[in-house]
């Protein structure tokens, strides 16, 4: 997908909705555990009720790892059915992934080829040859961890280096890789109050922001800086919404939940 | 396994060697392809030609995320064997993991239960609640990323902090986590002249230590100040031992070259 679709979708929508897929089934509808498999009925369930107010579906790599072989093979047909019944949503394999040059090729390419998610988040620790292979694929976006929403986020990522975090050092840096273009970055809603001089170093660059929701974070003070003249923002809600009922009317409430959130943002989009 | 366990196995042994399992189909014998699992295959003859002179092995998870279900199968029946048939080696799955806290308790699960890996590898930039879910599990070890081997090692990890490099930042702050003992750090053969001052801040831990071979670290100069009473260092080869033949005597081939290494490392520990 291209930055222009995408940002066509929001405009569209009217909405910068992202939807997390972490799928816990101690957590799912028990109704569905009877299912050949409950983690992708679960998923498409969801996607229906909601791919009319959300522009993209976030499965956190974690959770589908944990249950092993059955866990990615729900990954491949989550990823699969959206790709096919919703082109037009944008996807996000949130993986943190990062490693040497060749490795970093291979995560890419299980990403972005063979599972053909739009998008991939990754880790800066390692530093450029551990993200430019990543970039390297057109049409395709790394989502560079930046400034995160947990509390161990201010161990390293605040650390002033001459007077500038660690975080800041981080976005101008990755300004001089090859091909940042095709960059965006993990900022978290629960740290408002840095997304001005955010918007200073990449004032262009879409941002994905968890944290809204059960972490606290507020959507209209995300967006008082964090928008820029293409929107620029996918802000992700995951449990308010996929966990919002477990009962059979698990979907709707879902669908209501994301209703909510897509309200709210199409308010502040008409300011 | 405990500390004491690994530490008994390199004292035996004379080795402290580990065996990197990254298995790239393009790279390995050709007469192999035609099997059933290649991955497996591959792996399995590497291991018994090595196991006696090998104290642990590494698969890297990219390469088999990267040929996807077949991959985590390959990785399932290379574990499998490993722990069933050497239960004395260490296991690291080199994964460069982290995110927030419940989602890394996931990747822990995973890892360290479902696949009964010894270690992982996770990397530091979230901070302390995304590495302490990881420390939770008795007996086994966090591998955590402190100077790594890569050229954009140096894009952020050597940044000064109050006169202070990043990366010893990070070693300093893990040393405040809960669970601390169950650390282990990643610190790249490239850079032994940091070895020094790495062991005065954590002269206990044991290093995985890349980067000798291909990428040109030295063993000795690794040595002189990496090792501790407990030897305290695990060094990585991977393409060196795995690739060494492309024949049908790659396994011979390998044995001959991680023999080379050990026998290295034996003398060096006689001095």
């Amino acid at each position: 997908m291209t930055k222009e679709q995408l940002v066509e979708q929001i405009k569209k929508k009217q909405s910068f909705l992202c939807v997390g897929l972490d799928v816990d089934l101690d957590k799912i509808p028990p109704h569905l555990l009877a299912l050949d498999d409950p983690i992708f009925e679960f998923n498409k369930q969801i996607i229906d009720a909601t791919h009319h107010v959300a522009v993209a579906y976030k499965p956190n790599i974690a959770f589908y790892e944990a249950y092993g072989i059955k866990g990615w093979q729900a990954l491949q047909k989550t990823i699969t059915y959206l790709n096919e019944k919703y082109p037009e949503v944008f996807t996000i394999a949130d993986a943190k992934r990062g490693d040497i040059g060749n490795t970093s090729t291979r995560y890419a390419k299980a990403f972005f080829e063979d599972l053909d998610f739009d998008s991939i988040t990754v880790a800066p620790y390692m530093g450029s040859d551990s993200v430019e292979p990543f970039l390297a694929f057109k049409n395709k976006f790394t989502i560079m961890l930046a400034l995160t929403s947990n509390v161990g986020g201010l161990d390293f990522q605040t650390l002033k280096i001459d007077n500038e975090a660690l975080y800041k050092k981080v976005l101008k840096k990755s300004l001089t890789w090859q091909n940042f273009e095709n960059l965006m970055y993990v900022v978290g809603a629960t740290r408002p109050e840095y997304f001005k001089e955010i918007r200073q170093i990449i004032p262009n660059h879409f941002l994905l922001v968890p944290g809204v929701g059960a972490q606290g974070g507020s959507l209209s003070e995300v967006c008082k800086y964090g928008l820029n003249k293409d929107i620029g923002l996918l802000v992700n809600s995951t449990r308010g919404i996929i966990y919002a009922s477990k009962g059979e009317d698990f979907a709707k409430k879902a669908q209501e939940q994301a209703l909510e959130l897509q309200q709210e943002m199409e308010e502040i989009l008409s300011l």
